[in-house]
């Protein structure tokens, strides 16, 4: 086995813990794309977006400058219930797969939500109860985002409405009662609560659902109810921003041990995950300070970035928020009903897609199956039971530490394992069970979706 | 809020872990009653346990007078993809309650098996793998230790064959999915696949099962199928020895921060978890160190402790097994269905009944309702879903730590968390919905199980 001075485990002490967000648009010569008004197709102000998010993100939202936000001392608090994650040294991985290469994954699962999403959650909600809000309202695919968020709202003390997307809600019957236990309602999207959700069962009427759906609903009942606003668990700038205490933290525990990261690999849905996680690393990059190679990961049947287009799109089905330059394989786009429900989301973070644009990160979709196949893997050697949206981090973690046992180089791999995948069971059961499918949209598909983008100048 | 030099999660160093683990018995005065032979009614022998156990854990067994056992490196380098767990200092709660005392759990959730298991389980495959065997039978109640050893049996490349009690096996239907995922199989209990699992069937064609059924089944199958021995998550003294690694770290813990504890709760089912957080405890005040306050709690549904008799009895409803003197409702008590599968034990640890019996610890029970009440209140206050089973020792410590707001004494109390409760959501929905009994057993109920107690002069 290799060297033992590096523990299995790294955890940072509680004055190690990050203080302050790190805010990676304020390092990027290129900017990511501002939102737009979808009436005047001119950048959306702080005052247009007041109906929907709440204030003190709204700054968060739209400043590209300031390079750290301080973590109010409330959510650092919270933090310290279930923070720092560990940074953890994957000894058995490497020894079972005969590897050179030294394998360190970030691993975010150990709280109630099992998710990294806790980390936006509990400072969403901070700033909404700050705000003096009744409630939040809010989409959620896997189910993670939907009981952190339940979870902060319950500390904080503030109503949850979470618009579930149809196919989780059905596969993840055990998530709801989670949120329940934090007080949350929740509900199968598309429902027929909103008009936004009318009209899409009108259009789909076997449809079940997309996180693009439920964000329509969910943003249609912030704004039509008194005293609540719209929160997001991934995509968004803010959101990026408060997931940057993940990378902080990764980088903090590497740079205790003197270790350099040489490929650092997330996951991607929205973005929130790898956004947070390459942050500090990101920066050095922009800065130019340091290399890396930065990989995102995602669904064969969902692939944004290797098969989307660079555009101005809608976030959600509805159309009913604004446009965002991204990724996308077009708001109309449904995802087939694969078992990462958290990156069934037809568009990316615009920072990014603007960071893949520019050519600072690579990108490579996977297969479910090869993804399943790696998540019982690592289960087995590893001992943590991996999150199907994670797994698509280790798949290609273990392709490329499979890669260096070829070359015999001896890189350090960084992943981010973002969660449990103690809900999942159904997924797995398919998987052993030998019925898993693999889902590819055609061209034909894709073309059809982008056709429909909107019109920007 | 209380004084902040103290963290809220303390963590042992690697270096810092136990190297060995500590046999209680070693230091009590009156040791633990032996094993019995239900032919000869004579001491078991290794020689009579060897069909039974693996050969290096009879000696763990029987011996009660070696302090200290090694823990091979193999083991060490396990645990240290796990543990050290963390002991919590539980602001949060203390803050809740408004109590002056202050709170410290030990978590042993976060791992797959979602529970303080894992510690014994490996130790368990360990020997059985150095032995050259097969594999090993099990039962499992909320699954909890049937899927530690199926982690345990898949890291050491063992065939593992659990028994799962049939309400748990119902209640839970991922957890079967999670151990298959780490390759073991699973059988609801009781089956027809045993001679004993067909008696019991005939006679209580309708039984949910226990713990007792399972045992029977899981000894008859190891006894029968050659390469194969029994290996046991609770009860017996190599378990609790194994467990001891959990007070171990708690202790090093408070005492890296000078904390001296007054109070120690845990549950009661078996005996593996409180035995093994209370050792080094236990240890100080046999030897007349220190004084410690320690509770069991234990479901009013099975109260072995509060209302069972210290005697002599199977540790089995099959009456296979040797007999163990015990805190015991009698091997033929069925335990109602309630929620914490985990604690529906007939019986209890020689080594704690034999203390419990001297004074040197006491023991409660609480009703089911109350449990989930203290369960759902400690999520939202500290984060965590609990396990049923933890929640009994979660009620005795809000229900001390309340004492204490009347009293305005300062306690420090340190309770085990010994899981997490994602498995359980169908108790939790249950609960929600009003639809949750409590079950006391008749006075009549228990004296006629304990009316069949085996004859010992």
């Amino acid at each position: 086995m290799s060297e033992r001075n590096i523990p299995y485990k790294i955890y940072l002490e509680e004055n190690e813990m990050p203080k302050a967000w790190y805010n990676l648009r304020a390092d990027m010569k290129n900017k990511p794309a501002p939102l737009l008004n979808p009436g005047t197709l001119k950048p959306m102000t702080a005052d247009e977006l007041r109906p929907v998010f709440c204030d003190e993100l709204i700054k968060q939202e739209l400043d590209d400058t300031t390079a750290f936000f301080e973590i109010p001392e409330e959510i650092r608090n919270f933090y310290k219930m279930y923070r720092p994650s560990p940074l953890v040294r994957a000894y058995c991985l490497e020894e079972k797969l005969q590897t050179p290469a030294k394998i360190y994954y970030k691993f975010e699962g150990n709280n109630t939500s099992g998710s990294h999403k806790l980390n936006s959650a509990i400072a969403q909600a901070y700033y909404a109860k700050k705000q003096g809000l009744k409630g939040v309202t809010t989409e959620t695919g896997a189910g993670q985002w939907g009981t952190a968020l339940s979870m902060a709202c319950s500390y904080f003390d503030l109503d949850c409405k979470v618009y579930m997307v149809k196919v989780s809600y059905e596969q993840k019957p055990f998530r709801r009662e989670v949120m329940r236990t934090y007080g949350a309602s929740v509900t199968p999207s598309p429902s027929a609560e909103t008009e936004v959700g009318k009209r899409i069962l009108e259009k789909h009427p076997g449809t079940t659902g997309s996180l693009g759906c439920a964000i329509s609903e969910a943003v249609e009942k912030a704004t039509t109810t008194e005293g609540y606003r719209y929160v997001l668990g991934s995509v968004l700038n803010q959101v990026l921003l408060h997931q940057s205490v993940i990378g902080l933290e990764a980088k903090a525990a590497l740079d205790k041990y003197d270790i350099k990261a040489d490929i650092i690999i997330g996951c991607a849905g929205g973005g929130s995950n790898l956004g947070g996680l390459i942050a500090p690393f990101m920066g050095e990059k922009l800065r130019g300070e340091n290399d890396y190679r930065i990989i995102a990961v995602e669904p064969a049947s969902c692939p944004s970035f290797t098969r989307g287009k660079y555009a101005y799109d809608f976030c959600d089905t509805g159309m009913v928020c604004p446009l965002a330059k991204m990724y996308t394989l077009g708001s109309d786009f449904i995802p087939a009903p694969n078992h990462a429900g958290g990156l069934r989301y037809h568009g990316m973070s615009s920072t990014l897609s603007q960071l893949y644009d520019d050519g600072l990160m690579e990108a490579v979709s996977v297969q479910q199956t090869d993804v399943f196949k790696a998540a019982e893997y690592f289960a087995r050697v590893e001992g943590i039971l991996p999150a199907p949206e994670s797994s698509h981090a280790i798949r290609v973690a273990i392709d490329e530490a499979l890669k260096c046992k070829e070359t015999g180089e001896e890189k350090t791999i960084v992943f981010g394992l973002t969660g449990t995948g103690y809900f999942d069971m159904v997924a797995y059961q398919k998987f052993h069970d030998g019925e898993m499918e693999n889902y590819i949209p055609s061209d034909a598909e894709i073309a059809e979706s982008l056709s429909k983008l909107p019109v920007v100048e």
